[in-house]
């Protein structure tokens, strides 16, 4: 399972250090957040099971969105920019937590945002 | 993931008819009873959950479970000897329920059983 070393994107921007501290902080809160969330639904499947069945429910639940996360949740600086952009998209973050990255990173970020935008509202 | 018509156990005894439908319901009771259980653990284990990693113990704990009882629930004739004999030493079922099933069942059920308490008490 190991990831390849070879930036599938060579143009990734590099990040600074600075850029590094905001892009971990934010991201460490996204995660929190969303894994918050899922707690919270996850304590409300598990307190309305009633048939035997309900538990593999949950369980398969909770399995396809932890690969979810593992998916969505990549902290490789290639990635970081598409990270942000669906996190952005998803409202999950803000622009305004991104602040101080520079613009070679927030211009990516909001272009992905923005084409999620309109591929969910069916415009491409 | 077909399994093999090969029995494994060539031995293994034929079930008639009225001892299948014995097995069938003592098999499905233990089943149910015993992810009843689980269910009520997992209940137990979401309301306890605080910290966001507790989610994903809660995953792994319910993909284990799921594992276990579809190793352990193997409805194949081959194997219903074994599988009764383990649910016997585990106290899920008792030996009145299995009443109906021929002596060459019984036998090697109570067997296992046996010596399962033996190898749990660390006498073999």
């Amino acid at each position: 399972m190991s990831r390849s070393d070879v930036s599938e994107f060579p143009q990734a921007p590099t990040w600074s250090k600075s850029e590094k501290a905001i892009a971990r902080a934010v991201f460490d809160g996204a995660l929190r957040r969303e894994v918050l969330e899922l707690m919270k639904e996850a304590k409300r499947r598990a307190n309305q099971m009633q048939q035997p069945s309900q538990l593999w429910d949950l369980q398969y639940y909770l399995t396809e969105r932890r690969k979810e996360v593992d998916r969505k949740y990549d902290y490789r600086y290639s990635q970081l920019t598409n990270v942000f952009g669906r996190l952005l998209y998803e409202k999950r973050i803000s622009v305004d937590e991104l602040s101080g990255l520079g613009e070679n990173k927030l211009k990516p970020i909001r272009s992905l945002a923005e084409l999620l935008t309109k591929d969910a509202a069916g415009l491409i």
